[in-house]
């Protein structure tokens, strides 16, 4: 049975112990919501020594099933307030499944200014004083790490962002090479593990045992149906692999949803040189990577290097969000650009999406103008040396706008609006407005039935359906972040029944019980719940599921929309799980 | 009859209205509430359009009775995102309401960049452009002003921190003797009228006519009541004539309730030297003037005029409130010091409570050191050039915390809480809690009963009673504020039953029908209601209702206590008013 692992700062002691009969079989978001609703007081400050952090690998996890390697991190959040799960790939959660672990438990605070590794092995957990990595961004550190313990080890680990509690910290996660190019971005995760005085946490497999199904048969049958549907899907088998997230770039431009400058315009003049078929070009020609997967055991690899114009390692991808969020929201054209603000971003600890965003309000408030890559770069290295310029950046979009009196400021719950402008895709800003992690694509990702034509089609000017099409993307996402599997498998399982089969198959046969879809799905269900009832107890209601209002009065072009869904239909989305 | 001048900055147009039945008779907060409740959407932007900034004198302004000048500005905050009412002294109200003015309700917002001057005489409300001001303080402002009308205008005037509309942004008012040194302070009202493109609000009272009493004889007969009740009591007739309000100073040491280094400590060791006593002796030796009256008619006359060593006039004050907070607050010693930050605060138009806390809370965070009173002004330069640095200390206490990764923020709804800790001074905590206004000590003053002893004596200690005791005062206070009367006439009232009667005789013979004690209060429960329904609709409840974390778990010294008022003790404080 794996062990949840209890690591109290205050005292500097581990204790592990057997999930009780609330976190028994749970893993990933289901099992790191569970434990913050449970026992973080809904009203504390994030910082405070009252929250708690946890990391989570998915139910699946180790076990072998295909792009089941995320690690889920939870908390109250820094920057929205609200319970926070966000997911990363990378390695650490497959190696922390190998370590017999089901979560582990950060609670408590040391002395302010102190720093401590987390070293996790087959044996246990052990607290080290790593005074020397203080001010490191996680490049270094995580380089550190692999000299001293080796390079089969992965890590989990804060950059400066982090370590100065800014809400836009990220909490970086080793790729299969070791770099720390994989992050649970959103949110200020990071900030609470600095909160924590944690500065890496190093995970060594070592003498480990990856988990066995308890009916190896089934699990197997389910590997191979689940995966056969992936491959076969234009999405995850070509489209992905190919040309990266990225290949969104030029879908969503052509659909007139692609934020420019700070959700002016839907449609970006200059998409071409950052679209995905240019960064594939440019990455080919180069001698970097494409088809590159950033945990063993994903099919999709939808990961890529991006190598400079002398071959060497630049950053990882940059995703089609980090492209978008430092290229067209900011009026950037330039991929070599904003490679190096994605691994800028990586190294500092930040969250590309609302970094990016931050870096446009303050265009639009007129620090630098729209377009500028080089003063752009200069505010990121402003929160390298911690100034108070750099402090704001890193603090979000929120509260930048504040300090700078801004409205225009895309935000909900105060987290960055991402790469979908919710006028040209209203399914995704049903989403955005109403999930329980503030503005978040991943959570309900209805830009598949509203622009990619998967799972349907439903018209994504039209206000209508969107409300429950959000609502059951919600459901259906919460469960798969239970499991450690990647969203990006969601596309088999809206557009091909084996998906889900080959899902349900795998759990059966690693539980060693049946588990139906409507099981998995209620498990969704269940999480989104205590989710919304600790949201509830921090003081969020249904005035906290809007979009900010000009959405609602400034018309995007080139459709010349505005958000039309009612607040009546974005109260409808999932008041039934209070 | 009074008249309601709308002015839309929208169309740069004005249109005069009388009250309709909702507004009729209302003044001051009474007015201001009802206006914003009504008309502005509780949960829109406060710098977008849709907010709106109202003006009003009080029902009493001008008429003669005692202390009765104050102008009271509402809008939604910026800085709590509630309803807000700030009041000031100064001459303008007085000037409003001779010049026949009920309320300004200033709609809209003109083209950014813009800066406008609203001319108020007996013949209306004129717009006028002024960009030759862009960019002042408040005494160049206003002495441009009386340059070119005269020195008998009044100013309602804006510096740089509401042009740059940062959250902390006061809206000054000039005294008796046209300087800008009276304030509506709190909740970023100044940044509403940089929002809305209003520079200046000059107003000339030449050929207005001061509102006659409907009822002379009543009216006169309230006055000598109501003014020998004031000055026979040994607060508004002695301690603050002599030693204004800063005679507060020693004693809420004494009482181990005055807030050290950001609320760290109830003592502050080198409290002599910023005392009201010293202060005195200060302005005395200097030739400064103690018992000045910050608008005429003021018969308390708590305000004094600081001169430097040379005799030169400095600014006004300071007050306890200002003293504390760049004092005792920042563990700074240096009256001369304190005396110059009070006059950059009004010069930059920045509410002083909101900026001392905000500088304590960067030295909390190490930018500076406790003490350091040249570092502290240095931060005031900042505000002024608009560093990045000097908008985070223009933001107030809750988004510098945010962005310096803090968690001891003396806040509440984002507003930083007064110079009385609640842990020592109980009462005032229950109102810092439950406050339609965010932190605000003006809004339910327990300090009186549990440390002055005036209107009984309830022990600051002990939580029992202080819901009660909260309630109490805050209607009242919610009534006084409709007055335009002063809230340093509340000890009197509290003491002597002649001060209630003399209020009342005073309506009564103003507005030529009865009007007794009852109906008196009954018109603070109803603004205070219509304050809960707006803040409830913005998204406010319980929750929100609550003081910082650290107050219930730090023990305040020398009583080593904690705050000990129930969570169901604050819900009960105003729920009927629901």
């Amino acid at each position: 049975m794996p062990v949840i692992f209890r690591v109290n700062m205050n005292d500097l002691t581990v204790r592990s112990e057997q999930a009780d009969q609330t976190y028994r079989g749970l893993g990933g978001r289901s099992l790191t919501s569970a434990i913050i609703a449970r026992e973080v007081p809904p009203t504390c400050h994030p910082l405070s020594v009252e929250n708690r952090l946890v990391l989570a690998p998915g139910i699946l996890t180790g076990t072998g099933a295909p792009c089941s390697g995320r690690l889920s991190a939870g908390a109250k959040s820094p920057l929205t307030r609200t319970i926070k799960e966000a997911n990363s790939g990378g390695m650490a959660a497959i190696h922390l499944s190998t370590c017999g672990v089901q979560a582990i438990v950060i609670e408590g605070q040391p002395e302010p200014g102190m720093h401590y590794r987390l070293l996790v092995t087959a044996e246990g957990v052990t607290i080290q004083p790593v005074e020397d990595l203080a001010g490191l961004g996680n490049y270094d550190t995580v380089a550190r790490q692999h000299q001293q313990f080796g390079e089969s080890v992965s890590c989990i680990s804060i950059g400066q962002a982090g370590e100065m509690r800014l809400p836009a910290a990220s909490i970086a996660v080793t790729d299969i090479e070791g770099r720390p190019t994989r992050h649970c971005g959103r949110g200020g995760l990071g900030a609470v593990m600095g909160a924590k005085g944690i500065k890496v946490i190093v995970v060594d497999p070592a003498g480990g045992k990856r988990p066995r199904p308890a009916d190896n048969q089934t699990f197997k049958q389910g590997v191979e149906r689940f995966n056969a549907a992936l491959m076969g899907h234009p999405l995850s088998g070509e489209a992905l692999p190919k040309f990266g997230t990225n290949a969104l770039a030029n879908v969503l431009n052509a659909a007139g949803g692609y934020p420019t400058r700070n959700f002016r315009e839907g449609t970006f003049e200059r998409v071409e040189p950052i679209s995905g078929e240019h960064q594939h070009d440019v990455i080919v020609e180069r001698g970097g990577k494409i088809a590159h997967a950033c945990h063993r055991g994903c099919t999709i690899r939808c990961s890529r290097i991006y190598v400079d114009e002398n071959g060497q390692f630049v950053t990882k991808g940059p995703e089609y969000e980090t492209i978008w969020s430092h290229g067209a929201n900011c009026g950037i054209d330039d991929l070599d650009a904003i490679a190096r603000m994605d691994r800028m971003d990586d190294d500092l600890g930040l969250d590309t999406i609302e970094t990016g965003a931050t870096i446009a309000v303050a265009m639009e408030a007129g620090v630098i103008p729209f377009g500028d890559a080089e003063g752009a770069i200069g505010l990121l290295e402003e929160v390298r040396r911690g100034t108070p310029m750099g402090r704001l950046i890193g603090s979000g979009a929120e509260i930048l706008g504040k300090a700078f009196g801004q409205v225009r400021v895309p935000v909900v719950k105060g987290q960055a609006i991402p790469a979908y402008d919710p006028r040209a895709v209203q399914g995704i800003g049903v989403t955005y407005a109403t999930s329980t992690q503030g503005a978040d694509h991943t959570a309900g990702y209805a830009v598949a039935q509203n622009v990619l034509g998967v799972g349907g089609k439903v018209d994504p000017l039209d206000p209508q359906g969107q409300a429950e099409l959000s609502r059951n993307l919600q459901i259906a996402t919460t469960a798969i972040d239970a499991t450690g599997m990647c969203l990006f498998i969601a596309f088999a399982v809206l557009d091909d029944p084996n998906t889900m089969q080959g899902i349900c198959e795998m759990l059966s046969g690693y539980l060693g019980r049946p588990m139906d879809a409507e099981e998995f799905l209620s498990l969704g269900r269940k999480t989104l719940a205590c989710e919304r009832a600790f949201n509830r107890a921090a003081g969020f209601g249904a005035v906290d599921d809007r979009l900010p209002g000009f959405f609602q009065t400034e018309k995007l072009s080139p459709h010349n929309v505005t958000f039309q869904v009612t607040d009546q239909q974005l109260d409808s989305v999932l008041a039934d799980l209070d």
